[in-house]
């Protein structure tokens, strides 16, 4: 297997992308192609002990920044590390695609300029697996802020068929993500799209608040990418919110610290269990080829987490599964206005 | 000052919200009127000593129960204890009017057949105090699940009005809650009602992320009913799922739960600071009266806390301040499709 990890991508880049490159063809054998600026690329490569591991680099002029505008850095940057990366992959060179780089930018080479959709797809969406326990799939997660009762209908079918892969679940139970669960309840979008998710053959179980995603009643969450990159989000700051807290109230007195201390194996077990780098990254559903999107924060272990998760998408055949998904799907599923 | 508590509203109702209203009536001295089915709430009263306290009894013959449909209860449920409470407050018998009730009743009762709306106002909204230290307030919450931005522009206003008598702060910070703070970050909803805020005269200080609103950014995070109401879910959901993991966690060896009692201390002024129930409950913003809606779940304290937050609103005047800065605001702000 060839997995190319965008040199480029992260917030620190190259560091903890290279960095995770290299842990990842320690771990996996994999062969890994390190895309970016070669000399910067092989100077950080340099920092490390290679001998004898399947890497290699592959050249990109340019760079599309987290301070790009996606749309014009996608048509204007043509050399950038997510150009020569995706062709690589849309040319059979290469099998999956990893990058912390600008979401948005990302998205637009790989969906406008170089892999494209997958047959049918109206719009690929992002998917993210949730860091509780039950692991359920919250998906689009910002590919699209605006969205039709089609589009969600899509996200259900390929949210369902990754959790089925990569999750080994059979018939993924799949909800609707709502402000309630009683009949009636939801913005127009949501009411629009249940009849469609009630006949589309998947097991749809309904809508579910947030309390009830927590609490694993679904595989799959559906949601609008504003609503689900806000749900997400919220998530993640409230998490950080009570664990600074925590720190600072146990600091508070001489038995609240030592009590701190003795608790701090837990703490660490939670912190690790609600840690978004165990899952690796987002990976990017719909398009032709396997993209996973790791956290511009990344570092070098959700970097090799994320390649963990692209070879695993690739040995479980996710994007053949989204196309023969659609192919067989009712035909409201892959109806839509293009 | 004469409060009407909702004696039928919790889903425990009449007991807590009984509990409630007595512990108001000693803590504050105010006039409290629980309006309810007479026997049941004479019963309930007869649990506690109320001697002196100024309490009385209002009937009412129906009830809005929490799986009621909120139209159509508004409509055929006249003399429901939402109906007969909010006339009070309409017929200037009451001077504010608190439930823990089905939250689309007292907003269908208030809006549609007795407060109704302020001269000006598009869409009445529920405001709710975050639970963090800088208590911002998220406006909608879920009174509008779809939204218009002449909507949002005036949750701005509304919300700004509020926390600058209630929180006593000075042109208090407006902001929209979206997927990025960037230009070009949004749905549509959001694109559209940037330039409203903008030249709204409010002190609008652009968008930000749910990171941003959870340390303090702004003062009032604008945000469509839907998407709001499933972001305070989600915090409340991961603050519940943390302290879960955290006991369990604490629980798994001795010295782990050596140090859980002793760090229990702090553990209970970090769920004391993020209790819902000490907030109180959400305004009802836009109807012509003071509205208070608490959580269904709520105790005795929560009922309290809910009329302390009423009796502060008629002391501060929000309705008034809100109609009048409907009435000094640009004209589009009170724009609109009616």
């Amino acid at each position: 297997m060839r997995i190319v990890v965008d040199a480029m991508g992260s917030d620190a880049h190259p560091a903890p992308d290279v960095a995770g490159a290299v842990m990842a063809a320690r771990e996996f054998g994999d062969e890994i192609i390190l895309v970016g600026d070669q000399p910067r690329v092989e100077a950080e490569l340099a920092k490390h002990d290679t001998t004898g591991l399947p890497l290699r680099i592959q050249h990109a002029s340019q760079v599309i920044e987290m301070t790009d505008k996606p749309g014009e850095a996608s048509r204007t940057k043509k050399d950038s590390s997510m150009h020569v990366g995706l062709r690589l992959v849309k040319e059979g060179e290469a099998d999956a695609f990893v990058s912390a780089g600008n979401t948005g930018g990302v998205l637009a080479v790989a969906t406008l300029h170089t892999l494209r959709r997958i047959r049918g797809v109206l719009r690929p969406a992002l998917g993210v697996i949730f860091p509780i326990k039950e692991r359920p799939m919250l998906i689009d997660n910002g590919a699209n802020a605006d969205c039709k009762p089609e589009y969600l209908l899509q996200f259900g079918l390929m949210g369902s068929l990754y959790v089925e892969r990569i999750l080994g679940l059979s018939n993924p139970r799949v909800a609707l993500l709502s402000n309630g669960e009683e009949e009636g309840k939801g913005n127009e979008l949501i009411k629009e799209t249940i009849p469609l998710l009630a006949s589309s053959g998947l097991n749809y179980v309904g809508n579910i608040e947030p309390k009830e995603f927590m609490r694993g009643h679904a595989d799959v969450g559906v949601t609008d990418g504003f609503t689900g990159n806000l749900v997400i989000k919220t998530a993640e700051s409230v998490a950080s919110y009570m664990s600074d807290q925590i720190r600072e109230e146990l600091m508070s007195n001489p038995l609240t610290i030592l009590g701190g201390l003795l608790s701090r194996p837990a703490f660490k077990r939670i912190r690790r269990q609600l840690d978004p780098d165990e899952v690796g990254g987002a990976p990017l559903l719909g398009v032709n080829g396997v993209v996973v999107i790791a956290h511009g924060r990344s570092n070098t272990y959700a970097v090799k987490q994320a390649v963990r998760q692209a070879r695993r998408m690739v040995e479980m055949k996710v994007v053949e599964a989204i196309a023969t998904g659609l192919e067989k799907a009712p035909t409201q599923v892959v109806a839509g206005e293009e």
